[in-house]
C-alpha cells in the first residue's frame, strides 16, 4: 500500500515547469514563491466536503476539476492570472484509481492554466478537499467587491442556473429529460472558471464577484460593500436554451436563487460598454448586462436589489442565495 | 442562528493590522498579498482532522492554537517571518461557545506573530480545518531541506517526544502520574512554533525542517533530498526531566518515532557552531548538537541514519517515522 509519501510522489509532484514556476516547489516545508514585477498576489481558499458540496461517488475525474474550478474562479473575478495552488486532502482510504482519475481531471485544467501545485498535505479523514489559489494581478487593476458605482451597468457571464436546474433533478425537485439532465449534469460537474474574462475586465470594470451561491446572495456582497443597490432585469438574465424550456417558477429559482454558476457577475461604467463587448469576444464568453447600480440610503428599510420585468415593472420575491450551513 | 456569513464577520473578520498588513483582507473573493521588498513568499498548507490529528472534545482553544502553530511551525523551518494566513474549517454545527474558544486561541497566537487572517472558508461537514500560511523570507536564505552536506553538525531545537509521551499514555501504552501527563499533554496540545530560532538561523544553517512526524521519518526527508547520510548519538537527543523518568525503551519510541514535536531539525557547518548557538540564545530556545551529515553511496544498501549511543557504538532500530495514512 502506498503511504503519505509515495502517495505525494506518485500523483502530485510535477516537473518544474520554466520561466514561471515557484522558486520552490512540493517536498519542502514551504513553497517560495513571488508575484511577477509589478504585481502582487492574489491568494483564495475554498473547502469541498463530500455530502455538501459534491454527491459521494462523484466521478473523480470531475472533481479534481471542480476543485481546482471554483478556486480559479476566484482568481477570475479578481482579473488575476493564476500562477499556483496547494491541495491538501483527507481521504477515507487510499483508491489508486480515483487519485489517478482525481489527479488527471486536477491537471487538465491546472496545466493550460499555468496553475502549478507547490505543496500540499495528505492525510485519512472523510473525503474533504481544501484548495488556495495564488495568481498575479495589478493591485490598481484587480477587480474588488467594493468599487461599484451608481449608474454602473450590471453584467453577467454565461448563462445561469443549468447547475441548479441539475441539482433539482437529482433531488426530484422537478423531472428533466436524460438529455437535458446529461447536459445541465455537465455545468454542475465541470464548471469553466471565466479566467480570460476576468483578465479582460481588469481595468475596464469597476466591481466584480464570481456567482457560486445564487446571484442574489453573491450580488448582495458587491451592494453592500460597496454601498450601492441594484435594479435587475429578471427577463434578462441569461439562460441555456434547456433553462428556457421550464416553467417560470423554476426558471427564476435558477438563475436567481440556484449556485455553482461560477460565472463572473460585475458592474462597469456606461461608457465601457464596448469594452465589455470586446472583453467577452476577446474570452469567446457572452456577456449579458441585466441592470443598473443605484444609489442606496442604508436608513432607508428598503431591499437592496429590485428585481423587474422585461417592462420595468417590480416583482415580489421571496429568494436568497445558498448558505453553506443551511440544511 | 448564525449563518455563514454573520459566522464569518463576527468571529474571523479583524480590523486591519496596519503598515505589515495585507493590501486586501477577508471578504473580498481574493485576498491582496505582496512579499515585503526583497523577499519571496514561503507558502504551505496543513489539513487537521477530528480523531487524526485530535481527539474528539480536544478545547477549543488549544485547537485553535494549534491549528496555526503547526502551519508557523512550517514557516519557522523556512527561516521565514509570518505575514498571513488563509483559514477553511467544516464544522458539524455552528456552536458559538466554541466558535469563541477556538478563534481566541487562534489569534493569541496568531497577532503577537504579526500573522493576518486575510481570507478563508466555512462549510458544515466532519470537523476539519485547513490552514494555508504565509512568510516573508530571503529566498537566497531560506532553509531547505536540500542543503545538508557532508561535515554538517546535526542539531535539534528543544526537547523532544514529550507529546509522543503524553499520547502513549491516554491510548494506555504505558502510565504517567496525573502530573506528568498534565505536563506532556501541554506538549501535545500547546506546541509552540520556533519561529525566532528559525529567523535567527537563516543565513547560518545550511538545511532545516520542523519534526512534526518523528525525528527518523523527518530527517530522513532532510537526507533523502541532499543526497547524504547521518550519524546520530541517541543518548544526545534532548529529552525533558519526565520523559527522562521513563524506561529507555520509551524514551527511544518517543524521541525518534514520536510525533507532534514541532521543533527544528537542522544541519549548519563546524565553523558555525558559536552562531547557531547565539541565535538559540536570542530565539530563547536550548539547542542540541546530535550528530553528523554523513556522505552517503545510494548504491550501496545501506541505511542513511546510523544511531549510535554515546560511546560511538551502532544501535539496531526498528523505528520509524508517523504516517497519517498508517491506522
Amino acid at each position: 500500500m502506498l503511504n503519505e509519501f509515495s502517495l505525494i510522489s506518485r500523483y502530485f509532484s510535477r516537473p518544474s515547469q520554466g520561466p514561471g514556476s515557484a522558486l520552490l516547489g512540493v517536498g519542502d516545508d514551504c513553497a517560495l514563491l513571488a508575484p511577477r514585477p509589478g504585481k502582487v498576489l492574489a491568494v483564495s481558499t475554498d473547502m469541498l466536503v463530500e455530502g455538501r458540496h459534491f454527491f459521494a461517488g462523484t466521478d473523480a475525474r470531475a472533481l479534481g476539476h471542480k476543485t481546482l474550478a471554483v478556486n480559479l474562479s476566484d482568481l477570475a473575478a479578481m482579473g488575476a492570472s493564476p500562477r499556483a495552488f496547494t491541495l491538501a486532502l483527507a481521504l477515507p482510504s487510499i483508491d489508486e484509481a480515483w487519485l489517478e482519475a482525481f489527479s488527471a481531471g486536477l491537471f487538465a485544467l491546472a496545466d493550460p492554466a499555468g496553475c502549478e501545485l507547490i505543496g500540499g498535505d495528505t492525510t485519512r479523514g472523510p473525503l474533504t478537499l481544501c484548495v488556495t489559489v495564488f495568481g498575479d494581478v495589478d493591485a490598481g487593476r484587480a477587480l474588488r467587491r467594493d468599487a461599484a458605482q451608481p449608474g454602473d451597468d450590471v453584467w453577467v457571464s454565461g448563462t445561469l442556473g443549468d447547475a441548479r436546474l441539475a441539482l433539482g433533478a437529482l433531488r426530484d425537485e422537478w423531472t428533466l429529460s436524460a438529455a437535458e439532465l446529461a447536459e445541465t449534469r455537465r455545468a454542475m460537474d465541470w464548471p469553466e472558471p471565466q479566467l480570460a474574462l476576468g483578465m479582460a475586465l481588469a481595468g475596464v470594470a469597476h466591481a466584480a464577484l464570481d456567482i457560486s451561491d445564487g446571484l442574489a446572495g453573491d450580488l448582495n456582497h458587491i451592494l453592500t460593500r460597496s454601498n450601492v443597490g441594484a435594479c435587475i432585469d429578471i427577463d434578462a438574465l441569461p439562460r441555456s436554451a434547456t433553462l428556457t424550456r421550464q416553467p417560470s417558477r423554476i426558471q427564476r429559482q435558477c438563475t436567481i436563487a440556484g449556485g455553482d454558476d461560477y460565472q463572473l457577475c460585475f458592474s462597469a461604467p456606461a461608457h465601457a460598454r464596448d469594452a465589455v463587448l470586446a472583453a467577452g469576444r476577446l474570452a469567446g464568453t457572452s456577456v449579458s448586462r441585466v441592470g443598473t447600480i443605484t444609489a442606496f440610503d442604508t436608513r432607508a428599510d428598503a431591499t437592496r436589489i429590485v428585481w423587474t420585468d422585461a417592462g420595468g415593472q417590480p416583482l415580489a420575491l421571496a429568494l436568497r442565495g445558498f448558505d453553506h450551513f443551511d440544511d
